[in-house]
């Protein structure tokens, strides 16, 4: 009777025991966040190469180009060699010149690669 | 007396079957890796749909025009129909044409959504 | 016996007691998902600091410049003032008019920060 006081004792410290460790494991939370912020730094760069400035030209006869939503304008180009434009309602490229048979706007976006 | 020792020893072990199962959790730093990866690859592309290129327009009198600090100049624009220019220093257009009335350089950034 | 019974009876039901705790932490796995989410909608905007559009010139003689492999067009400029141009395989710059001497490509490219 004795012994198994003693054995059942004895288990009952081993299961403290073993309690213990897993415990001490918090801060559970800031534990959790540094992981989080360590594989973060490495996943993002990773899967930023996979993300691309995606860029593309449309063309439209007369002095006006529009890029389609969703898109940026980055530059337009213009028939009859003229180089002065502008782009209005952010997304329609405006040849100034005189005389334009073609403009075409520069459309880009970004992509993000799987 | 005996029947009681059987009982405990019943509810001890069955504390260990309790215990086991959240052992057998471990290696935890793995199984949160795994999760923080998992809802990573869904979190960035939603994310990244509200991280767009904004690009806009900087006129300035003269064969020279400047973005703000932090943009990226991505073309140029100028007066008199020039289609000649080169960027200075990263943020200015310049326009080479003899006779320049007015040049506009086209800033972008990324712009992070919220 | 029976005081030590009644001693080992009250250490179990501690036992229980400390384990009831934990086990009410499950699921473990929601409560780590909104952790990931709420970290990453800080980690996120505080990356996207440091990654900006980089772009620069690349210059040739004749009508055709190429952007590196890995960037964007964003605009061409030409000599002679030439406003005309368009872009060949997503990288090349070629300009329209009559007689150019050089042609620059503006080539683009997400770079993330450390």
């Amino acid at each position: 009777m004795k012994n198994l006081s003693f054995l059942l004792l004895f288990l009952f410290f081993l299961v403290l025991g073993l309690l213990g460790p897993s415990m001490s494991l918090c801060p559970m939370d800031e534990a959790i966040s540094k992981k989080i912020n360590q594989d973060f730094s490495s996943l993002l760069p990773a899967a930023m190469k996979n993300t691309v400035l995606h860029c593309w030209s449309v063309s439209s006869r007369g002095r006006l180009a529009s890029c389609p939503e969703g898109t940026t304008v980055t530059s337009c180009s213009c028939g009859s060699g003229c180089g002065s434009w502008d782009v209005r309602e952010d997304t329609m490229c405006h040849c100034q010149c005189g005389s334009i048979d073609w403009t075409a706007a520069r459309c880009c976006t970004l992509r993000v690669g799987s």
